[in-house]
């Protein structure tokens, strides 16, 4: 059977050095070795925020990530806005009705993209202290304008706006402090191709002007403390050694190949997916695509949940199918991590043959075509 | 230079299979083989806390593991006694606090062991819904005596027996049912043998008729959602695939083992350090040492931590210092990890080589002497 394939939204396949260096031998986090390391992962994880924050390493999955915005910068009883367009949308309101917050659940259709009309009755009419949003929301694949979401977020003193950038920080720019985010956060198992188990947050000046005033109780995710320990070159807890030192590495890898080569490759894979699903006669599922993720639709009658399966089983490869309104509906193809070229075309030929055998009508590409499309 | 040799409280050096799984392909969570994986974990992971109750794995450090036994079973304003004898008691004072939990501040003076003596006052004078311990305190090395403190308190219908485990758990036995703790944490990077990363908890019955019941607002750590996943075979969050997979690896190496052989072989690294130390003509620190690390002071005149630094850079191995009071008073030594005899043997040499560097007055052991303590 050919190698087991991972080309999912995230967890994604591991670059070759981070896997070499998860194996070495552990050091202790108070060394003179690894304070190196952590000194350097700190001095440059900004620049993929496009921040002059500090950027913080938390030892949690990203729910926690999203959990230290909400709980900085929100007291209970506070009026917020969440953008809520899939899976992780429903998550920012769960946790604000967690942290007892008065939500303003502003349900936009699956696969649409939010607008800044849709906000504006909201913001405009209650006294809003906060709007979460995705840049890109997993569950649809559908990439949010940030930038101009933020723009006229900003005119508003009172509103901070905090985005989950989980599948996108690192796949595409977001642009922090030029796109007036307040909080951000990012995932180790997406653009940063590390296992699972850290996230990364940034706060802007006027969400620092409001988080020692907020009286959430809080204190794992309290980030005044990580913040002390950062200034004196150290984390909070624990360190995480393990993946910050492969952190070091794919930093390493991302800022020698250049930012722009990078987001160019990952650019490069989404344009490729798509090209094939629409030539496949297939139809894209969000109005706006992200270029961290794919989500296109299976026609009716077939079950993309077994197809998914079948791939699985039978091709050693994982992509995703849908989840909750969309199971059973949509696959879901991830473009961060570890990709070669002829993952990607294994990838559309194993495909093919799946839509065969689940008698998906289709239109053929050969890889000769896939190779033409990479050369044009 | 001799090869880096890790010999600290946590994190400890991983075992050779351990970094090799860490280096293997990343693969999903939501695959049949993970599925297996993290059930085979599931249910081994009890045997460890000595429980018939589900045991969770968390992706935090210890001190989120911590967080969740107070948030999942206290109440705001709730009266609760924390025993602090160290950074680790203050640590659930300070936790408390930012909790708004009522804090009675029993301090137990650093290196003493905790008595019922010493609780009865509290536990019967007030309405005290919650006691906080530590197992053994890594600060100081101290063992507190875990069984009488949950024979006394079980009597309390109303308060909670909740131990941070974190230095002792899977490295002597820790009877959660039999010795009526009602909330336990344990650590990845301590006698799990894995990296940084996650923290495993578990509640009794008593506890479990307080948990829905309780008021603090609470999301990543709410104990009731990832029961509800594990109960589906799954995790709550992403699941924190390298660190699971490690795990399962650690658990078939301790069991195979025998719990009992691989206790013994802890408490036989800690007696041959005690050995080795009171034949130096040094004192132990704490009054109780634990199995998991062992405490000592250094001569007045001496700072501990310049020969901490001393055996990093010239003999390239790590062991501890003391931290606030204790800082530049004792040294610490974890017994915890993949640790061989040539290792324990090689730390009393080069600590012997560094007291004669720093003038350290000490009666001298040759590595003949110490082979012949293991064969005694």
């Amino acid at each position: 059977m050919a190698p087991y394939l991972l080309l999912a939204p995230g967890p994604v396949n591991l670059h070759p050095q981070v896997r070499k260096i998860l194996s070495e031998p552990m050091i202790h986090h108070r060394t003179p070795l690894f304070d190196k390391i952590l000194t350097r992962v700190l001095e440059r994880l900004p620049s993929i925020f496009y921040t002059h924050q500090r950027v913080y390493l938390l030892s949690c999955t990203g729910s926690g990530g999203m959990e230290t915005l909400m709980v900085n910068t929100c007291n209970p009883e506070d009026e917020v806005l969440v953008i809520n367009s899939g899976k992780f949308g429903e998550r920012w309101v769960e946790m604000g009705k967690a942290f007892n917050l008065k939500v303003h659940d502003l349900k936009v259709p699956w696969g649409e993209a939010c607008t800044v009309e849709m906000i504006r009755p909201f913001v405009e009419k209650f006294p809003i202290r906060a709007v979460f949003c995705q840049a890109t929301e997993t569950s649809t694949g559908v990439k949010h304008p940030i930038e101009a979401l933020g723009q006229y977020l900003k005119t508003f003193q009172d509103t901070l706006f905090l985005v989950d950038g989980i599948t996108a920080v690192g796949a595409y720019p977001i642009l922090m402090d030029a796109w007036s985010i307040d909080g951000l956060v990012a995932g180790s198992q997406k653009a940063f191709m590390l296992p699972t188990g850290m996230s990364f947050v940034s706060f802007s000046t006027k969400a620092w002007k409001r988080i020692p005033h907020v009286k959430m109780p809080r204190f794992y995710y309290d980030i005044r403390q990580e913040d002390r320990a950062n200034q004196k070159g150290e984390t909070w807890f624990s360190s995480n050694v393990s993946l910050i030192k492969a952190l070091d590495v794919v930093l390493n890898l991302i800022l020698d190949n250049g930012l722009d080569e990078h987001y160019h490759e990952i650019r490069e894979r989404s344009e490729f997916t798509r090209f094939c699903i629409q030539h496949f006669g297939l139809k894209l599922f969000p109005q706006s695509p992200s270029e961290s993720i794919t989500a296109f639709c299976v026609p009716e009658g077939i079950n993309s949940q077994s197809l998914r399966n079948t791939l699985e089983q039978d091709f050693n490869l994982t992509i995703m199918g849908g989840q909750d309104q969309l199971k059973g509906k949509i696959l879901r193809i991830g473009h961060m991590g570890f990709i070669e070229r002829p993952d990607q075309i294994r990838l559309m030929s194993d495909l093919q043959k799946a839509f065969t055998q689940f008698k998906v009508p289709f239109n053929p590409l050969s890889e000769t075509e896939m190779l033409q499309w990479f050369k044009s």
